[in-house]
């Protein structure tokens, strides 16, 4: 390609990529102000912005409200792939965990859910949306869905507080087994990305979850969730080891 | 939010959305075309766009070319988390497998590269970028960096035909021990759009990735790569069993 036919804010946001790259910007440090910037490469701040945000939802950098502009590191990520419980992973991050409850109701379930809980049409399910936050700052969303017949009373229980995953092994004697997760992309829209404080039209990483245990001395379905995960400031890690 | 007020397009969305949890559209099955949307829900075609083109950023539809729009499925997809073989998980989906070299050369190290290599500033690194393809389809674009001191003649091979992982094997006599990704989901853009085939701005997963393995003896990082997955068409499973 020939460098005059570049656009200027394509130019700006190679030239970052590179110093990202050779570590001229510090992981997880700030990036020069968007006037540092303008000045440094004699351009608009139109195309500055440009180049930033694109870079922002390429993965490379990160924004802080009222802050500025920071180089995304691989170095404060999550171990995310714990089979249960996201709480803990905020902790060994060490930052604190909340949550917030969205919704908590009984409904009766539609098709798409009944077959992933092994439910009838007849069935109910108890529905709890809930934002975590890390350090006040939203993480994730997650929307899950429990058998009512498995779970009598369950929506009773005040998950902005309590564990969900306590209360089934304490409570109702459930032992989990196994987790089949679906992973991808997505973008996020309207509350979603209110919920996530965040831009709607950012990408996402979306789980879809199904969650057997013991009950009864039977394994079943004992939940199905969708969880929208931010990776704009956090990306995960994923160790593996060769069997 | 008053009925009166919610645009249309997003009407059509919820419906289309309820539609699909209901089943009444079937996973992997198409939906009505864009003239029978149309005429269902007295709309204008700039309105069934706009409700299809966020559910297919969104997660729940795929388009295929000169086709039509389906229902995302959790049905075909595949068992990411291997270790080492894209071309495996290709396989096990009953799909063949093909690659083709975008880049394939050798370079001195950028300082982010030589840190996870564990290399200086001036080892050399062989640089290598491909496609992979599921039945012709793009599935990921990886780009792979190997340190040159390890594995010297690397570039010679035409991993166009070749398994990497198998060349390491046997001819550099190298036993992958572990692997450690970053996960995150990002908008592809430029280049890596038209090597995946699919519009800019689509969300991907994006992994970083070292992988460790011993060489000569010892315990060392034999790969630092990049690779940019499409979701739209299939997610990924992870299967999980508590221990």
């Amino acid at each position: 390609m020939n460098e005059e036919r570049v656009p200027k804010y394509y130019q700006l946001k190679k030239e970052i990529i590179r110093k990202i790259e050779m570590e001229e910007y510090t992981p997880d440090g700030p990036i020069p102000s968007e006037r540092e910037l303008m000045e440094q490469h004699q351009v608009s701040r139109i195309t500055v912005r440009k180049a930033i945000d694109e870079l922002v939802v390429e993965g490379y950098l990160y924004k802080v409200q009222g802050k500025g502009t920071y180089v995304k590191t691989d170095e404060k990520s999550n171990d995310l792939f714990s089979l249960v419980s996201c709480t803990q992973a905020v902790r060994n991050m060490g930052m604190t965990p909340t949550k917030q409850v969205i919704v908590s109701q009984v409904l009766t379930t539609d098709k798409k859910r009944a077959k992933a809980l092994n439910l009838t049409a007849a069935d109910q399910v108890f529905q709890l949306g809930r934002v975590l936050y890390a350090n006040e700052e939203p993480l994730n969303y997650t929307l899950t869905y429990l058998p009512m017949k498995l779970f009598p009373g369950l929506e009773k229980h005040d998950f902005g507080k309590e564990s969900l995953y306590q209360v089934l092994g304490e409570e109702y004697h459930v032992n989990i087994t196994k987790a089949r997760r679906t992973v991808e992309a997505v973008l996020v829209k309207d509350e979603i990305a209110e919920y996530l404080d965040i831009e709607p039209g950012m990408p996402v990483i979306l789980f879809g979850c199904t969650t057997y245990g013991e009950v009864n001395g039977q394994e079943q379905p004992v939940e199905n969730f969708k969880c929208y995960y931010r990776t704009d400031k956090y990306k995960f890690y994923i160790d593996q080891v060769a069997l």
